[in-house]
């Protein structure tokens, strides 16, 4: 199972315009690394779990969690993976803290925090944090559960890389460059589809 | 510089409707591919170039040719990449075989076709033909200019395949899974940030 977690710092945690994504607190960002999570050509990957914590306004936090084996009917559009996630952000409306709904095949909201998702994670999985000077991934020993964590255009606050040590996340890098989240996933499926 | 040319065979070539990427001949795809092509965290890679070839109605073919060393006013988002495509697209409108026209900073249109400009740059460049069994991107040797040739959803056909062969193209693969055009801009781009 290829897990990953993005922190959405400003997504809308309630439903927004479908035809203003970026207007919406960035919902965009979260798009295409959803799209770049699941998709290869003509097929959905189905060993992965992407799980997109939203903390815009109006009812933050919301865990937004998509199974790749169990999803249907999603298109790797921006828009497409818009109406998804404004559809569980519908569903998940007055949701209180630890309450989890399912949403459609493949996709639940929670409302749950991006700590307590990681205090939890760190317990059944190795922790990997993207990181431009962490171990490069191409020398990097996977173990069979592993979580990648990803920050949106504003990185990780110090907050979070403070927590993410404590539970020891291991920093790896996939290139001396900053790039975007999305593009750091491509990069983690490509180096893991060779292993295969 | 890094030259990219991409064959959208269905991709509308007369204005369409900004909120109906899919419906325009999967417009989203080649918007994906510009974003992937140019953007890297903050910033724009100066040393790329996009070509797009754009062959559905209505006017079909039409090249839009986009300069990062000098874009302006870009974002990573697909409805921001295709409002400029559809500037294009309308600029371009009537444009005879051979016209082009400079839409604005670092943007341009012309009428012209893949098999044209396959043969132009033939002549200047080294041809990289992605291709899942093509010879490993890891180990490929780069000359000084080059330029990767990508296929839509619907990949390259037969017909294109030739032309490619008879201009000595060289076929590249970035690993063994058939990944979308998006995400194969990602896996070349990484591997050529390494080699700096």
């Amino acid at each position: 199972m290829r897990e990953f977690i993005l922190k959405a710092s400003k997504a809308f945690t309630s439903p927004f315009n479908l035809n203003d994504l970026v207007g919406s607190g960035r919902i965009d960002l979260v798009c295409r690394c959803i799209s770049n999570a699941f998709f290869v050509s003509e097929a959905i990957r189905k060993d992965v779990c992407f799980h997109a914590i939203l903390e815009g306004p109006r009812e933050p936090p919301k865990l937004i969690s998509f199974f790749g084996s169990e999803l249907k009917n999603i298109s790797p559009d921006e828009k497409s993976i818009a109406s998804l996630i404004r559809r569980a952000l519908k569903a998940g409306l007055g949701l209180k803290k630890g309450e989890e709904k399912f949403v459609s095949s493949g996709i639940k909201v929670a409302k749950k925090s991006f700590e307590e998702l990681i205090k939890e994670k760190a317990k059944s999985c190795q922790l990997i944090y993207l990181y431009p000077k962490g171990k490069d991934i191409r020398e990097f020993e996977f173990r069979e559960d592993f979580c990648f964590v990803l920050g949106d255009q504003k990185g990780l606050p110090k907050k979070t890389e403070s927590l993410l040590e404590r539970v020891g996340a291991e920093k790896v890098s996939v290139g001396k460059i900053t790039y975007l989240a999305s593009h750091v996933i491509v990069i983690c499926h490509n180096e893991l589809d060779r292993r295969l």
